[in-house]
């Protein structure tokens, strides 16, 4: 017999996980919407060419490819793979129907992306991304535009304590040569730094010697960045040792009074009090040329979100650059973090049935699916217990367990009599209405509720 | 360069195409919702074996393979495959999870397949299947239920004449017996049936002899399907020439009663005036055991949908059968439709933003990014513009073309006064209003609308 499980790596979404998971798209595209962005969605697979090339050498290896189809398909070439972010797709895309889009192209994109990573805890081969990205201009409003969405989100999901981090690539590379790294030696001391979170100031300072950084260079790299992040030094204080550090290096004096812009600009805005300066923060994607970000919060290794301004990349597709800065969240790290904060409504996460129908032999099934219609035309959710059941007992524990809260019964008696029987299962009282009044006398059962009222209901029979 | 077209038989969708995407899938989304259907979603790929051998012989060979990662990459071999319907993923779930999962589960699911079939026009290589599946009951009531809620989607798109084509595998068995085509050659007999939509009653006539079924039993089976099909004849006239036809089958009687049971379930339903029994339906998939329906209307080659009962499948996971029904609605064909008949409100296609924010200086970008925050936290949609603009020409001009309705523009000497100059793309007027007063000028100014009016409003300045 053939294994149950989802494929490794990959989940099944049942029920109660998917109203949480809906329920954060939902705040997510809303506030996305609200600022201006408009709804972009590209292929699951894309032709293996668009995608090869564009994340660095590892990126290339998680790659999901998919066979040839045909008589090719013995040979095991692939010609197609699978989406690995939203952000190359967009970039395809923005090429191929310029003429279409407006000039200054603002997308959201919530869809999922597929990496062959090794799957552990928290991290999975399949996971939704929620992109906004801005196209088509270099004014660092659009960089203040995105932090104040992206934290608008955050802030309407219940966050409150997460830290924006903020680098520069330029700041970055300028800050590396400042402390006696060679250009050459770049690629290799950013894995290293990458993994200060991970691997502490001495695990840090271990594999960039072994990477070739000089001991001496490592050092002030490293005493550098534990200067300008002391604690309660601000974005000011931080901006200053950067701005003294890189005075001498052009593209780096340009990087910090763009990050000093940001920072200025961004103060009208909810994402003001969350961002904090990171001359350490390098992200991994190859594609990045300007502005890097990426969202924290304490109790999650690893990020909630991340982003950047990226120049070229649209120019590997058209031929010439045009520029462009987005920004993800990532849903499930969202949803883990609020659920193990506890952070979603009870209504969320549990479905709720207005009334479920029940009857109680064959000769009433034609009327109860008639009835479901009615009340279903009135708005209400209606579900049907499909069998006949001589007793109410069945379809009653059923209902109970399944958070319904009227159930309307029909039985042959009821039938003759053109009625129904209404039962509450919060108040365990029971009346019976007339067919033609059985719509309002639900609508004014579903309105009461227990929680407001606490008392039981007039029963006429 | 890279080439910039989506991969062939994909497409992207721009936020035009997305804004009716999304309208359709709301509506769907909301009627199953209110017929007590329960969101389920599965992975895009599945292990390889959980896919084949379910969908027939055609449906495997149309199945994306993914190739297996890392020291075997090289070998060719596939381990995972792309979904291709959402019938088989429902079913490994049910075997899964069972435990979690209620007696009877209603689920919908609402998620993109993938099929490697030639592309074609209206034929893609991804798209979506709105599902709805009622899994561990076998009565009737079921296939009713189903029936009910695609026909209220389809009403509340605003469709009116579709037709809702009914049979049973078992009624196609007798039916087939009975004309004299014997078991050993049902499966080639329904291969050629399932054309007669494409290539008509001498086309089939013609399949059926090449197929080796004998003249006398083509001509039969073709007579019967003509006879039974006549215009006018009603279900209940149909119904009764397919009960003479296999009185003497078992099978065929059984199966006849239930299509007279679900018919009269119907009754009370938004389904009932649309239901016509089809014997010739036969539905490709292998996996059906009961009753099967497709929903097709006048302009269209091909379905809006269809499904059945499939008692058998989930025992295939399982090692015990567990009775299942379900239906599936067509996004993309559903789309076709609605697009060629006009059938979306104005309102869904355009995107709507209230108001863009310009900035005539860089002196002036924090106030405007500021005052963006402040009109969006009274729920307004506002875009930026997001480059300096000395004249007012550009941004107007930009925003015209976007359908903005507000123009709020922040120059130096707005900033000075503390001012906003707010200018109506609709009536041409423009205003001038303190910070203060912006949001509620903003209110008044959108709720006014020039749809309700028509008139130009007060100039301040």
């Amino acid at each position: 017999m053939t294994s149950t499980q989802p494929a490794r790596g990959t989940r099944d979404f049942l029920p109660n996980d998917l109203r949480r998971r809906f329920h954060v798209i939902d705040v997510v595209r809303d506030v996305y919407r609200r600022y201006g962005f408009e709804p972009l969605e590209t292929p699951a697979f894309e032709n293996i060419a668009t995608l090869l090339g564009k994340y660095g050498d590892e990126g290339n290896q998680l790659i999901f490819k998919i066979l040839r189809r045909g008589e090719h398909e013995a040979s095991g070439q692939a010609d197609l793979a699978l989406r690995y972010d939203l952000t190359v797709p967009l970039a395809r895309v923005v090429a191929q129907y310029q003429s279409e889009l407006p000039k200054f192209f603002k997308r959201y994109q919530i869809q999922p992306v597929w990496r062959a990573d090794r799957p552990a805890r928290g991290r999975f081969r399949e996971f939704y991304q929620c992109d906004i990205d801005a196209v088509g201009s270099t004014s660092l409003v659009v960089e203040a535009d995105l932090l104040a969405a992206a934290s608008e989100v955050l802030t309407r999901l219940g966050f409150t304590d997460f830290t924006i981090r903020l680098n520069h690539r330029h700041a970055l590379t300028a800050m590396l040569e400042c402390v006696g790294i060679p250009v050459a030696l770049h690629a290799e001391a950013l894995v290293a730094l990458d993994k200060l979170d991970k691997i502490g100031v001495d695990g840090v300072a271990t594999e960039l010697r072994t990477r070739g950084v000089s001991d001496a260079a490592a050092v002030a790299c490293l005493a550098f960045l534990a200067d300008s992040t002391t604690p309660g030094i601000g974005t000011e204080g931080c901006l200053t040792k950067l701005q003294n550090l890189v005075a001498e290096h052009e593209g780096g004096r340009a990087a910090v009074a763009d990050l000093q812009a940001i920072v200025e600009l961004s103060a009208g805005t909810g994402a003001a009090s969350h961002i904090r300066i990171d001359p350490s923060l390098a992200r991994g994607l190859s594609y990045y040329t300007g502005a890097i970000m990426e969202i924290a919060v304490p109790d999650l290794a690893g990020s909630l979100g991340g982003g950047g301004r990226y120049d070229n990349l649209i120019g590997m597709f058209l031929g010439r650059d045009i520029p462009a800065c987005g920004f993800s969240l990532g849903l499930e790290r969202i949803i883990v973090v609020m659920t193990e904060r506890n952070m979603f409504p009870a209504t969320v996460t549990a479905g709720v049935t207005d009334v479920m129908v029940a009857f109680l032999d064959d000769t009433c099934r034609t009327a109860a699916l008639a009835l479901a219609a009615a009340v279903r035309s009135s708005g209400v959710t209606v579900d049907i217990y499909p069998e006949a059941s001589r007793k109410v007992d069945k379809p009653l524990k059923y209902a109970a367990g399944r958070q319904v809260r009227l159930l309307a019964i029909i039985g042959p008696d009821e039938l003759s009599r053109g009625e129904v029987a209404l039962r509450d299962l919060t108040t365990r009282t029971q009346q019976s209405v007339t067919t033609g009044d059985v719509v309002a006398a639900i609508d004014t059962a579903l309105r009461r509720g227990p929680d407001r009222t606490g008392r039981p209901r007039s029963i006429r029979n």
